[in-house]
């Protein structure tokens, strides 16, 4: 059971706590990129940093599998989470760094309605996340998760509306090449936090 | 072995069947929908009806895999199978709504070769499905993955022609951007396929 | 411990090297046709070869791994490796095809420069497959990982420079579009190289 943990197991889901701060920080510096594209690259490398943080944890949580005999859940399990919550920031760096390398000098509100929904979708994932060391309220999880989904579907929704908008209206091809490579960065950015849903709704019905 | 069966290992058989089902009726309408573009919308909301099906078969899928200790063959195998097989039916579904989406109102010849390439390679999918429940006649299931992987390298031939073409020939880039996308979608709904096809060949020289 | 293999279970390793084997050369082959860029049908012809190559070892290691009953390492562990290192194969093929297919008379600096990265990547991934075999040196392993993870980091830096270089520069839209692919496809390859360390780097952890 989980309330029963030894130290070293504990630290699993400390570092899963850990990465989806990052995350929820990574889509908030995302957000506030938009607001002020003028220093789009002192953001984008802030942005950078949080993804090299993410890196260090993934690292840590890889060797802490395998140096631990006994894990709190499967080890498959651990693996699978650990990587697409790492996708996550990922996809956030990339989407960042588009913007910044493509000098993107205003944000179309499509972009801007898809980094809020990222910024809500983290912030699901953090509540999901760490409600996970605790199995004793799985409804709450099952929510966040639900939640997820949502978004995801929403994001989804935005993308195809953009996408279809920018081929009848941006005169600019070179510029919807940029945009649409940027909007499916991010719809992928809720694509990975529905990855992170899914396993954390597996593990609520095998460990709860 | 395989007909020794309890009900509920039995169902895992009955749900691979149901998506098998699902991805030869989104291949058949996408089919259809090429023939009847001015339509489009009405058929694209067909296959995203199908595509939703299909989500709710893998969750099931997932949910009895959390539930059931003893599974009939490797849980990983299980697992993989159900999201390589919902993969199959994301990308008929993607390929739709771009068709609708972006507006096509004619298809070039191409882009129906590949539409029957992915018709029959969702038979063949079909057939290695409904036969893994019965591993008494091995022969069958790998002659359809043979012929599965065929199919994959006659779409990835298709495609890699039809891209030149493209480039050649397409004066609109735009147009060139959205055909190159949907042939690229369609040519992988073949590589999932092709996935699939892996994952069922390996379980015939482990369970047979 | 791995000094006291079976015969059956070498073959595992037997089958990485040559994989690895089958990357050095197709990456050293791609080099080449951008020297050669007059036939270039030649050279992505070679390579062609060589991913069809690398599609067997693949499927070998995968007949090997349902036929043995008792692995040197995880099931898990081979299924990913092996995986992993064809996707390497298939990326330098995308990669030579595309530069074949596109008709890209002449290779600009960056694309020379991301085809280095790939040698030196190839090479470090054989050498990091050859020590895998004999643990007792885990130090050198652990070398190539640490340069393959490097270079995927100096592909990705000249990726973005390359990409808004060629949004500020190539006038040719439909030749930027071509480029920006090229030059994407090859970064993968280090991208799949990095997945390949990251598993070396696991299996050292664990087995060592």
């Amino acid at each position: 059971m989980f309330h029963l943990f030894l130290p070293r197991e504990e630290n699993f889901f400390a570092l899963f706590r850990e990465i989806a701060e990052q995350i929820v920080r990574a889509a908030h510096e995302f957000e506030r990129m938009l607001g002020d594209l003028g220093k789009s690259a002192v953001h984008s490398s802030a942005i950078k940093d949080i993804e090299h943080r993410g890196d260090e944890i993934t690292h840590q949580t890889m060797d802490l599998l395998h140096k631990t005999f006994i894990t709190p859940m499967d080890r498959e399990d651990i693996h699978h989470l650990i990587t697409r919550l790492d996708d996550i920031l990922d996809f956030i760096d990339a989407s960042a760094q588009r913007v910044s390398l493509y000098e993107i000098h205003s944000a179309p509100a499509e972009m801007v309605a898809l980094a809020k929904i990222c910024v809500q979708a983290a912030e699901n994932v953090k509540l999901a996340v760490e409600a996970l060391s605790n199995l004793k309220k799985p409804d709450g999880i099952a929510k966040c998760c639900v939640e997820i989904n949502r978004l995801e579907n929403e994001a989804d929704v935005i993308l195809r509306a953009s996408v279809a908008r920018l081929f009848k209206e941006e005169k600019d091809t070179r510029l919807l090449i940029k945009l649409k490579e940027i909007y499916e960065l991010l719809e992928t950015v809720t694509d990975r936090c529905e990855d992170v849903a899914n396993i954390v709704e597996g593990m609520i019905l095998e460990y709860a």
